[in-house]
């Protein structure tokens, strides 16, 4: 059977429409995938796990389902990070609770990290291996991948998506994500997992208003450094002005919003819940193996930090009142613009990188969503991450989704999301 | 073969003894346990699996391991609640997560309900069918079938102890716990899980001060009728008035403490947090097979109670706050002494009661031991809750253990936990 090389490049909307309306078989679809990763994954190295021949046989199954008994992701293949209970795996780093050791490498340039510990959901979204992912943040685990590889990532409000049968590093911070290559496709399975906001009131509902632009044109942004902005490099500084400017530029209001004093010990209470969760979820395998664990985990399990336990009901009851206020600040604008990373991936696969930009909001349990809206130096991916209040989820992909056509260099003329999705962002160098 | 069938009555600290000693092997623990299953399976039926050859044969590979080798629970059998993945189960209602369709039965008269959802993990160790068994609690799901089946339950800290490889209520919620007959067995769990409060202050330890009276005599105790005070039947009314009158002879400063202004909210909080988490949860469910369900489940799924994302997060901001206000209340006492039913377990097997005084703690997240102290009219057993500030665990399992021997009729000369823990409560009518 001859592969269409193209099909692996198609978004899921895209491929739905087509296997729907009969134009594209599942089969092919996910031979074209199949072809693409076989001849990328000696570069790319996304994948745990690949059972060629069951993607096949399910594809074939699936094609053979009437149109009328087909769900909303019917053949739509989806790639799932190895702590998840299933068939069909993406790398990720040890239990998803480290920074080192994963084989897979950034689609844009080998020789760079794609990220983690998400690593291999991301770099397979962006390399046209998947059109959309599962993974999991407790750091920055899918903001900071997405960010690399180029792509859509999308953590939604904790507790919003069901964690059942996922392997667990933190009760308070564990989310699972997503990544796509358009907001569309976040939207797929954001539909699926039944994600939705509160109706807003119906004043709100200016008669007439344009959707499509009104969620930049007269809305509030608040471009946001975070106590962490002395970690941010050239790339994420230059990113963050030129969002301003293409906000500004497109009949937005945007403000600079100083959270440093009020949310300084966010950080330090991302890092004792985390480790002091981590110490009785990683109980179980440091009693059995400790000593095949990474340093990182053997750390957690023997509560190296000496974190107490006053210590921890500190921070559980600081971060709850801070989400709170962070709610409060969030909700005056249409989303706050805030660094996914400290720069463009870094060379070298010896690190995933830093979650120093995100964990804040992992831990205030914001959604975010990376748009992969620019280019660094090397002329690789650096997103910018928008955040909302909690369970504000949908509104934030609408605000992405517009975000994210005013941030594609040749934004204009096309519909939004009929192409592949593929890395296109705005070079801040040239 | 003959059969000890004596052996099922130890507790789990006496067996570990017997079986490190040499006088009893593990295989005939064993046997004996099989033997008064047997016996009494058609009465409690407090098993949903049970692998007899699977016992016998993982018994006798652990009687082949030499004393050096052994862990700290060798060899002890411990009953496993129907929504932890593994071998050998206890009965549930469905998800752990509706208060109807089981069919375990309470072990002091068939005719009423075990309580639940833990039903089966209760029942077993009350009627000497595990020394040792572990439930979760969401709402009242340990407290309240230790209560009724007159055994020790102990609910930790939320997140004290890891919750992979169970099944998901609700994130903020759901809580590990165990039953046992004695609190020593208690403490041999708390032990493995690594539960630890932080190191006292020095100055708290007076040098040479008695340990085991100390957490009586002279010590202060909260009585706390709660909320739901309006709900409480005759056989709490005087199990909470009795425990005041022996913790006073005992020596203890008893005072009364009224919550019903500062926590009223929080029954609702949970209620609303239980079903916009649940709903999350329970949807791969509803989806993949509705009809199926449970009513309470499938209402979950739909939210039919109608919360919003609002009432969400108010109810979970709310909480946080009133955890904090709560461990500032209970760390001035060395406990606080509380409901943990509103009755003797009620007859007929329709309904596992109600969590009405449980569900405030465990939103809390305090940590909570039933001690089976007392007999209601009926000679059924009626609890008390002991409830403690977050992660001071290993402090509650102290002062169970002397509120539990000066609340034992024939407390005195005896050691504490030498015997088998059975059923032995002061009757509140006689």
């Amino acid at each position: 059977m001859e592969v269409d090389s193209d099909a692996c490049r198609l978004t899921a909307t895209a491929a739905l429409a087509q296997t729907r309306s009969g134009h594209l078989t599942i089969e092919a679809h996910a031979r074209s995938l199949l072809q693409r990763i076989d001849s990328r994954d000696a570069d790319v190295a996304a994948w745990a796990h690949l059972d060629r021949q069951y993607v096949l046989r399910q594809a074939r199954d699936l094609d053979s389902v009437a149109p009328s008994e087909r769900g909303p992701l019917h053949g739509v293949p989806i790639a799932i990070k190895d702590i998840v209970y299933t068939q069909g795996k993406t790398v990720t780093t040890e239990f998803a609770a480290t920074t080192t050791g994963v084989k897979t490498r950034n689609p844009h340039n080998a020789a760079h990290t794609p990220g983690g510990s998400s690593s291999g959901s991301a770099a397979a979204v962006a390399d046209f291996q998947a059109p959309l992912s599962v993974g999991t943040q407790t750091g920055g685990s899918v903001v900071r991948p997405a960010s690399f590889c180029g792509v859509y990532g999308f953590k939604p409000t904790w507790s919003a998506i069901s964690r059942e049968g996922i392997k667990v590093s933190s009760l308070t911070l564990d989310t699972v994500g997503f990544f796509a290559r358009c907001t569309d496709d976040l939207d797929l399975l954001a539909d699926v997992f039944r994600l939705r906001d509160d109706e807003p009131p119906p004043q709100q509902e200016a008669p007439g208003a344009s959707c499509a632009f009104r969620a930049i044109e007269g809305a509030r942004f608040a471009i946001c450094k975070t106590p962490a902005w002395p970690a941010a490099g050239p790339g994420t500084r230059a990113a963050l002005a030129r969002a301003a400017e293409l906000l500004r530029k497109h009949g937005a209001v945007v403000e600079a919003v100083d959270l440093s004093a009020s949310f300084r010990e966010v950080p330090r209470c991302h890092s004792v819940i985390l480790h002091a969760e981590a110490q009785a979820v990683f109980l179980p395998e440091h009693l059995r193996q400790g000593g095949a664990l990474a340093p990182e985990l053997r750390e957690f399990a023997r509560g190296e930090k000496g974190y107490t336990r006053s210590d921890l009901v500190s921070a559980l009851d600081g971060i709850a009142a801070k989400r709170q206020l962070m709610d409060g600040i969030a909700s005056q604008y249409a989303a706050i613009v805030t660094p996914s990373v400290v720069d463009e991936a870094p060379a070298g696969l010896h690190s995933t990188g830093t979650p120093v930009f995100n964990r804040m909001w992992t831990a205030l349990h914001s959604p975010v969503v990376n748009v992969p809206a620019f280019q660094g130096s090397s002329g690789m991916p650096i997103g910018i991450s928008l955040v909302s209040a909690r369970f504000r989820d949908r509104h934030l992909l609408r605000v992405a989704r517009e975000v994210g056509k005013i941030s594609k260099p040749r934004a204009g003329g096309r519909a939004h999301c009929s192409e592949d999705g593929g890395f296109q962002c705005r070079n801040l160098y040239r």
